[in-house]
């Protein structure tokens, strides 16, 4: 019944074969791996002005002025991360994830700091796209007979969760035909939009809300104060979210159209590009409309409200259905990602082995479920609320970036360095090129993304980061001793040194509670696996009984030798496990089966009606080495 | 550790020569044996009052008359049932229970419903002794400052039953030291507050309360009414309870000493001589006294009270606690009889079989354990309220009285009949003497206990009486469906026609992963069992590890065939259940064993590192005849 159920949820099974292998074109290339940076623009602006109105609401109404140049800062900041990655790129084109970038310049432990800050990322960008992409919907319906939606975001956001994993769970492949039409529109309404509102603020400027301090949406975890740096600097961190996600492109080269690089390069800068204008375009429409972070709307649902008058009603929709749509998108790249790196890990047995194997669809069912599991609990915990979540989301994505950045810094390095003439490589290898300036963009990224990572954990740590902060060490230390034990087991189960099959003794123990047609059967079962060697054991209870059984077994037995065992305290396990252990002792290499006769009853109420004694006793025995227990069925037929 | 907590609890076991036969005199077999019947004073006046008391509070204060009465027509009832147990005592000397009797004189379903008569019986036994044992103590704290234990009757009456329930199974036996000193200061204070309080009551006229119709406490389910002949017969029902317990004598003969049938008549003979004084004696203190029922205090508390006042005030505290004790013992004594006819059921192969072996202490523990849960549950269910079982109580009393004196009728008449002589017995049976004045005894026993059990049906159906009704069709239906499965699993395994042990076509079949010293272990042990008929099996996923395996296998392998299955849908258990079922094809006769080579980890969370795939293997083979299914343990050491 069970396997009913989950065909009819991820369908039918797929051949090994059927791994199709889809190369992108830079445009596909651009809509599959975009979507998650691209739709970080839904909020990032947003929560640059949730700090800012903490000054603004304390009296200082000027301060959400800050949120264009703070715009420019993290665009600054994007660019050079940007530069990086393309270099990054060129110098690992079969996929540099900062796991692998990290792992191979830095060592094990600095790899398996980013592969634990990428996991934990991946988590949250499921559980940050989902509620925002929720809030779009849910700001759509404010003054509308849906407004009592915004009061189910939390089951919302679990059912869009639920559903994701589903579909990945039947094999949703990230084709570029599902991505490219919503991640298109999105873009292309998006920088309408954006169009539309600056033409639009110059022919209306009557528009433009007063700004009205008291209904403001403060960010969780401040006090109200006046505008001070480090409130800058936490509008700043806010604000860093907008480059989640650009590292995409430099995990899936190999999936780029050949020259795979520099298709993939050309990529990321479109990408960079399309990002810095929306990003910054959101920004300077939040100036000049004077839109401010409300409880129940976005920031964009607010702008797009004021613009999208009249005739050109229809197209608010446009633009929060595109947005809910693109974060969904966004949510989904996690779930390809998150058990990608799992199963990455889990080969060199960093994590559980099942997160190596394929299920059905050829997908990498267990990383799906346990990310569902986790940005579900996420949600929940956090109440679906995008700002609440948005502290814990950067910190590990740029420990990530660092870690990548610094990894090719090291990379260059080492290309870089004449090296010295090893015994097997008689040859000097040369230098690669460029490897300089290589190492000052890789540098600069490395030290940009530094900087932010440490502006993020001392402005945001008491707002969350501090979670982020001691959980990546605790998922380090799970990995190592995952690691231990496996490597630990290697050991104990290698076969070096064996050089063929021991010849085992082995003897057959057959516990009866008399003779019936299943203790036949397992009698005949254990004469054929040793024969010679075979004890029947029966308990003594009862003098009668023990004397009947006697005279049958001279008919029945079939020449096996029958032991009586005494049971004072009419014990069955006691006196067995006891005779077992003499057994034992009688040679080295003795291995001895217990064979228990045990009838299966036709009906699953017919257990409630026999003794449970084979039960007993594999619980008893299991944990002696070098002690057997097989079961002999015999299968009743049900009478009717 | 479960063993250690059960040990703690139990205590230690006992051998089973240890069984204590100790003989009854007549004096401790009274009390052993009538703790049950004569408890019921505590509670059979009251509940009589508790029905007239509807009269009472509709206006007719005179209601309360009828008491005395009422009391007096179940006293003949209560002789005749005696006299009628005397006869049982001298035709049935090793025992004559309701269902012996029934069943060995009526056939095999009468019997049967005397029996589950029976056991419903004892189970609301322990549920009313203990309610009305805790209303007898928390009846002694109104006025104190433990007067709060009222509220929390029904945790008092699990504590208990719990405490009962432990004590059985650490081998409580029904001595007599134990029971006697509890039953005699039982008896003897009852009999002095009668005597007192009736001497009281002629010296001091003036304590008599008056009648305050407000403050009654009323049978559950009666609407105000006037006095009618049906509620007269419902007052009547509720008194019958009075005659609960009375048959115990008839089941324990052989436990009394030479001469046990003479013996065991005089001791029933004193017990309904003792039985009938008290409680006439109680109802008629209540009419003295206008003791009226009362939600938080017991009526025979209330006349304790009256009458005993200053120096005599502690007599009050003897009165309570002696009759708490006595209900206590009362339902010890289900504890003995439940467990006892459980086992004789089980012997018949009507119940379960775990309901026929002694445990650890000799006990019949399950049966023990099932009648502390079933009375727990029925407490809780009616709130620790005595008044509120009674209605579901007595069915089942009169039930099993009716069949025991219909079967006693039956059995005079095929006593007396002058047989016609079987082939076998070739003389003529003498008839039994006084098999005529037998049949008449007996008969007007069985008349009268048919008369009630019609009239308890009739008054209390709707009060309860209908679950009991309900209950013991279904319980005669299952102990009738147990009866045919054993049977036909008996027809199934009988050994008749069978001459020895067949030899068995055998072949072994071990599923690998690779090569590690667990699978060689497997392979070792195969080998063992079925030497020359050991197929290696393994499952393709990916050619390179496929053929790296074939080399090691030259080396290793010991000379048992490899077998490669491809698997396209990366299935295990698909792929090898398909070779089994092949395999099994090949001969009749076939037996196969799949050996799995299974490593048990140190550490319990390792088990999260490692597929479970020998788990799925065993399920999905489980089901399959003929196929054998053993698991070869490689211990795994722990580091430290």
């Amino acid at each position: 019944m069970a396997m009913t159920f989950k065909r009819f949820l991820v369908g039918r099974a797929k051949r090994t074969e059927q791994a199709i292998h889809e190369r992108l074109t830079k445009r596909t290339g651009l809509a599959v791996f975009a979507s998650d940076a691209l739709s970080s623009t839904a909020y990032a602006s947003e929560e640059i002005l949730l700090v800012l109105a903490v000054a603004a609401a304390y009296g200082q109404a000027s301060a959400f002025n800050y949120v264009v140049p703070i715009t420019l800062v993290i665009a600054v900041v994007l660019a050079i991360v940007a530069i990086s990655y393309r270099q990054t790129i060129h110098a690992y084109p079969s996929g540099g994830g900062a796991y692998i970038v990290a792992k191979e310049n830095l060592g094990t432990t600095p790899g398996l700091v980013a592969a634990a800050a990428l996991l934990v990322d991946y988590v949250l960008t499921v559980s940050v796209s989902i509620s925002a992409g929720v809030a779009a919907v849910t700001s759509a319906t404010q003054g509308t007979r849906w407004a009592w939606l915004d009061h189910h975001r939390v089951l919302l956001c679990l059912i869009l969760i639920a559903f994701i994993a589903v579909a990945n769970l039947r094999g949703v492949r990230e084709s570029g035909s599902l991505f490219a039409a919503p991640t298109y529109a999105f873009v292309f309404s998006f920088l309408f939009m954006i169009g539309y509102g600056i033409i639009h603020y110059f022919l209306y400027p009557g528009s433009v809300a007063p700004i009205t301090p008291e209904n403001l949406n403060l960010a969780e975890g401040y006090e109200l104060q006046p505008l001070t740096l480090f409130l800058l600097l936490g509008a700043f961190s806010n604000g860093c979210v907008a480059l989640t996600g650009i590292e995409a492109i430099s995990n899936g080269i190999p999936a780029f159209k050949q020259p795979e690089a520099r298709n993939a390069a050309t990529t990321l800068t479109w990408m960079a590009v399309l990002l810095t204008s929306m990003f910054i375009g959101t920004s300077v429409m939040a100036y000049f409309y004077h839109v401010h972070p409300h409880q129940n709307e976005t920031v964009i649902s607010q702008f797009a409200r004021i613009i999208f008058t009249g005739p050109m009603g229809w197209f608010y929709y446009v633009i929060q259905g595109t947005t809910a749509l693109i974060l969904i998108l966004a949510a989904n790249t996690s779930f390809a990602d998150f058990p990608r790196l799992a199963s990455l890990l889990a080969r060199d047995r960093f994590m559980p082995r099942q997160f190596a194997t394929r299920g059905d669809k050829l997908v990498f069912s267990n990383g799906i479920i346990i990310l569902a599991v986790f940005s579900g609990i996420l949600v929940t915990a956090f109440g679906g609320d995008t700002s609440r979540l948005i502290p814990l989301y950067a910190v590990g994505v740029f420990l990530s970036f660092t870690l990548s950045q610094v990894g090719m810094v090291r990379h260059w390095l080492k290309a870089g360095r004449l090296r010295v003439p090893a015994a097997d490589k008689p040859e000097r290898e040369e230098p690669a090129p460029h490897w300089k300036k290589s190492i000052v963009v890789n540098g600069l990224g490395a030290l940009a993304t530094l900087i932010v990572l440490v502006v993020l954990v001392i402005t945001k740590f008491i707002h969350g980061a501090w979670i982020v902060v001691v959980l990546i060490p605790l998922l380090v230390a799970m990995f190592r001793a995952i690691h231990r034990h496996y490597l630990d087991i290697a050991t104990q189960l290698t076969t070096e040194g064996l050089t063929g099959l021991r010849p085992i003794r082995h003897e057959v123990i057959v516990p009866i509670s008399g003779i019936h047609r299943g203790v036949v059967k397992a009698l005949e079962y254990a004469k054929s696996i040793a024969p010679g060697h075979v004890t029947a054991l029966y308990i003594n209870f009862d003098e009668e009984a023990t004397q009947k059984l006697r005279q049958k077994w001279e008919r029945l037995g079939g020449g096996v030798e029958l032991v009586v065992l005494a049971s004072p305290y009419r014990s069955l396990v006691g006196p067995l496990t006891r005779y077992v252990d003499r057994r034992m002792k009688t040679h080295q290499d003795q291995m001895v089966t217990i064979v228990l006769p045990e009838f299966i009853p036709a009906r699953w109420w017919h257990h409630l009606l026999h003794n449970q004694s084979s039960l007993m006793l594999k619980g008893a025995l299991l944990f002696k080495p070098d002690v057997i227990v097989t079961s002999v069925p015999y299968h009743l037929k049900s009478r009717r």
